[in-house]
């Protein structure tokens, strides 16, 4: 059945988030018909610009250094800790923001490593997405471990058979991303983690993809370490600081960038670096205060949605996609390159043809903003706090005259 | 001869920098009588709050996930080539903003140490910021290395004689502060590296308390690798990103938080990390876009400014400070302990008493917002661009009272 711009305004004129949108900003574009790229850069909440410039005037220009001790030095924990509760299934006291996601990322990873003295090996897989991969031989160069690739379907990502076949008593740490950045599938994470865990190894999970899409149960899964920005379904701005969260029981392990602000009674500015207790000693230099605001906005949007609601928009979304890739697009030589199979699928949908460099340009000029994936893949972002389905609609309506 | 308060507005009716000070937002706080923490917290600039505004709605709202492409991706490079050439003598290609201080010299000195091996020890001082002695412990714990400590004069900071005694042929690496944090005396850059060089050794220096307040010359003077901070003289907002700064002949040298920003053509995201070229490989997770745009700010106001005015100006007010202190506060027991010579101060002086940390919180509570600083001091930060003298004398008039 061929869906059509009747059935996208039916599911939004149902959709329960659809009123949500009007909490962003509108782009200042005739030109833009739709944006498809919300995974990639979510868009800003109007309440952010009024943070920023409340903040500015009445925080840092009015309280000034005495804003320090009136509660910014405990945002990194505060605003991760309502990441742990609205996202993650986290309790308090686990999650904590600051430095970009490859920091964090080298940070948790040294950990668990450290934990599993004498072994040997980090597993992760090649179409992990670069930040970690790189993260990870970065660390295995300089420890004289070695990487233990996994060769993933280029269509789907690791799952738990393929992490068997290679885990085992040489295995300190297992890292993959939980929502593969390239084709959106989700990876089996309590399966992965048990998996992990049995054969004596630590996880370190990338929510990049995951946080403020799809729920995750990280205390649920006995999962050890995770990462995830803020950017891209948090809506927390360009560059917007990341996430770490340090399972309760590994938060005695030592991170090596031990800064002031993961220190224990960082003002007294003592002899020795002690480490800090909790999460805390995972800090490192002085909290990125104004560039936190837009993850505290953006996480207080995602617990009004709701992220059991927000998953659900996400696959009617994605199903959307693909309904009309299959039937507008795939006799275009646009064939898909995500999970058919709702489960598996995050927020995102990418089709794949040779010619996808050029056709992502033709694209921007028309309106239509996706993001090219090498080496022939067209992601559309559907990211649910701002997607529409009628945008989507449009938005394959001129994939479709732009590729034919 | 007494330094009256007619003498104070003389000083601001000469000061040619005066009219920079409507440049900043003023504090909605009646009760604030003087902020001498702008080398702890730089004043919001007006044209932040506006840039911020201006750069969610037409920027971040509008080019969305464009702006990576139309420039934001450069702009660690852009905003860091112009602090190189406003505030630090360094040409381009040089400098990168982006990560905290802390990170920033876990990078730079773990490729200096790379730079030099078998050699076993890291030189620094005992009374270094704490997260630079943090840092270095970390680092020296993480590789088998010795901290060879400077025990320092308490009112100054490390001298050549001092670096002379102590760095030799195992020697790796110095690294100190040019600007005291405690006491604002300024170290002899030119001297201690070129002692450094002469064992074989490298340099890193902190620039904190320099960077927007005195002139460095780091290209003329042969350093090595520097770091320094934004949101002291350089105004950029709490917890702003740092910079870095290496030297064109050692950007080959590897840091060891390899991510996709650092990687030569980053959005190929092919397999194996190599290096980007220049400082970039310095770079690690996705640019804080956001929280950059205070630095670039910041830096135009020293641009406008004149580093050689904001230089004078800085001695002017702590040479009044020295005077004020001397003739009103020595009397009640508040004695210098910062440099008596002004070439050897930077930005702030700091008196000491035994009492300091109960005095600070009653100079709070009277409106003058100064730091203390362990075990005994009581810092006056004198931020040129925004502080005048007529604010200083009401100052030490409140500290005169509080502390008698």
């Amino acid at each position: 059945m061929t869906p059509t711009l009747d059935d996208a305004r039916d599911l939004d004129a149902r959709d329960r988030l659809a009123s949500l949108r009007t909490r962003f900003l509108p782009a200042h574009d005739d030109g833009l018909v739709a944006y498809l790229d919300g995974n990639s850069l979510g868009r800003p909440p109007r309440a952010t610009a009024d943070r920023l410039a409340d903040f500015v005037d009445q925080q840092w220009g009015t309280r000034l250094i005495r804003g320090w001790n009136e509660g910014w030095l405990e945002l990194p924990e505060r605003i991760g800790d309502r990441i742990g509760e609205v996202c993650l299934g986290a309790a308090p006291g686990q999650v904590a923001v600051g430095d970009s996601t490859t920091v964090c990322l080298y940070k948790v990873i040294r950990a668990a490593v450290s934990a599993r003295p004498g072994r040997r090996e980090i597993v992760t897989d090649r179409d992990n997405f670069p930040t970690d991969r790189y993260v990870v031989e970065g660390i295995a160069g300089e420890l004289g471990l070695t990487v233990r690739w996994i060769d993933v379907d280029p269509d789907r990502g690791a799952t738990p058979e393929q992490v068997s076949t290679v885990v085992g008593e040489d295995t300190a740490v297992v890292t993959l991303s939980h929502v593969a950045y390239r084709t959106g599938f989700v990876a089996d994470m309590a399966a992965i983690t048990r998996i992990a865990h049995e054969a004596g190894a630590l996880v370190v999970w990338d929510l990049c993809h995951s946080v403020g899409c799809l729920p995750v149960e990280l205390d649920g899964l006995d999962v050890d370490f995770a990462v995830g920005c803020t950017y891209k379904y948090l809506n927390a701005g360009p560059g917007a600081p990341a996430f770490l969260y340090v399972r309760r029981e590994h938060q005695d392990l030592r991170q090596p960038l031990q800064g002031w602000l993961g220190r224990l009674d960082a003002f007294d500015m003592a002899q020795g670096y002690e480490p800090a207790n909790g999460v805390r000693s995972f800090l490192s230099g002085t909290p990125p205060v104004l560039a936190m605001l837009g993850v505290a906005e953006g996480v207080e949007l995602v617990a009004e949605a709701g992220i059991g609601r927000i998953r659900e928009k996400a696959a009617a979304l994605t199903a959307f996609a693909v309904a009309l890739a299959d039937d507008r697009l795939a006799p275009l030589g646009l064939g898909l390159a995500s999970p058919r199979d709702p489960a598996e699928r995050g927020g995102h949908v990418t089709l794949r043809r040779d010619d996808a460099v050029e056709l992502t340009a033709k694209l921007t000029e028309a309106g239509v903003l996706v993001d090219y994936r090498a080496p022939d893949g067209i992601r559309l972002g559907l990211s649910p706090l701002t997607t529409s389905f009628e945008e989507l609609w449009n938005a394959v309506d001129v994939i479709h005259a732009t590729a034919s």
